[in-house]
């Protein structure tokens, strides 16, 4: 057993919440997340509105390890992030020298620096850049907080950066089986099992079991999760005999 | 100039914090929402942990006019959204007669009603049942609390049941125009659109900059929103206009 180290995420932006758009950033931090030994513990999207910014973000990391934002560090007037990053932190907004050369070299042949181009450059004072191959503009740290792209290809530029240099826990690892069970005729079983594999702190096995309907038929896939290798593997075992035992045909990485 | 009414959204579950599943119940519940003239105002992810629903719930139901949650009320151990919910209210849970009668019904010919079927019969003291066609498990209505399904499918039912039976204002019209546009180029011209545009309450426009990177080339989506539609077409006119005038061509319905 070891600590468990967690992070939350701020997603900023009116378009998610108006349906418009897609997030992807949930999903792709938390895969991330999970290599890096850190859990993802709370999700918050918020509007481009800078009280309600302040407020998640002020939240999120006072009861979190890390804390990341998505979106809304663009050049034009609905990207406040930057500001309302400073203000949770209690600190102004300056512009970083390197992140002005790089975007001074990035818009030479593209029609140069203007002052929009230039709130690329604003940070919360004290903030390093977080560098991102696929566009010009930098992310931003300051201390554990992570201040992200709201496109998710760029994001994932900028994790690909950080990839190996937060300090995390033991990676969870994460076993599913599957196959073509009512999840309401194996309830009992599931608890029991969970029950029996025990584990404390990171290690401690949780089974999740994500019913679907398919081709007329209904299933249900078992996501085995701990930190402790063993003990999941112990468990996706004992399930898994558990539910042949049943009468049901298992396979081993679900359907 | 109306009310403007806002709701607020707790998606239930560890496989989305995990990164396993792709959450797509912001969206649908987003799009949903605005034709019901309600703002989605809030999204909270958090896993599948009583008291961190319980938080969640509450913080959301004080701040808004309707507050829903999605996922966590099948048969099996980790779903917990009823007792969560049941606790947030105050309020303890009861086997609801007519959501037992119908979980009855569907399972005659499906195994019968065992205990764990019968979890998902289970409501907070004064709740109704919302209807859903798709599958035997009912939605919860506990006053303006709506307990809805994971499986977005599922939930989609719930909705449909629902249309047009919440108290709301005018809706949010939204129009996108766009081009191969760098954002930063043209953001002081879309601060100043914005600005000119002016309206107040539900009436205020905004304009949201969306940029991408196609075929090699940047563009950006523009989309104007305002629940008075005469003032989002003029703003859509003004900033065709503008952007024209800047020697852009723009495509409406955006690129």
């Amino acid at each position: 057993m070891t600590r468990i180290w967690t992070a939350a995420l701020a997603v900023i932006g009116d378009e998610i919440l108006s349906g418009r758009t897609q997030d992807k950033n949930v999903a792709q931090l938390a895969s991330w997340l999970n290599v890096q030994g850190i859990r993802l513990a709370e999700v918050r999207i918020v509007p481009d509105v800078e009280d309600r910014i302040v407020a998640a973000v002020r939240a999120l990391a006072a009861e979190n390890d890390y804390l990341f934002t998505t979106g809304g560090i663009g050049p034009t007037h609905d990207d406040i992030t930057v500001d309302a990053v400073a203000r949770a932190a209690g600190v102004g907004v300056v512009v970083h020298p390197e992140a002005r050369a790089i975007l001074e070299r990035y818009y030479e042949t593209r029609g140069g620096l203007t002052e929009a181009r230039l709130r690329m450059a604003r940070v919360p004072e004290g903030a390093t850049l977080i560098h991102n191959r696929v566009s010009g503009a930098p992310g931003i740290r300051l201390g554990n907080w992570f201040v992200m792209a709201g496109v998710p290809h760029i994001t994932a530029g900028m994790l690909d950066t950080l990839t190996g240099t937060l300090e995390g826990g033991r990676p969870v690892v994460s076993r599913t089986i599957g196959g073509w069970v009512a999840e309401s005729e194996v309830a009992d079983l599931l608890r029991q099992a969970e029950r029996d594999a025990g584990g404390e702190g990171d290690a401690r096995v949780s089974i999740g079991s994500y019913p679907f309907f398919r081709d007329g038929r209904v299933g249900a896939n078992f996501v085995v999760r701990s930190a402790d290798s063993a003990r999941a593997d112990a468990c996706v075992a004992d399930l898994r005999a558990r539910l042949q035992g049943a009468g049901y045909v298992i396979t081993d990485g679900g359907i």
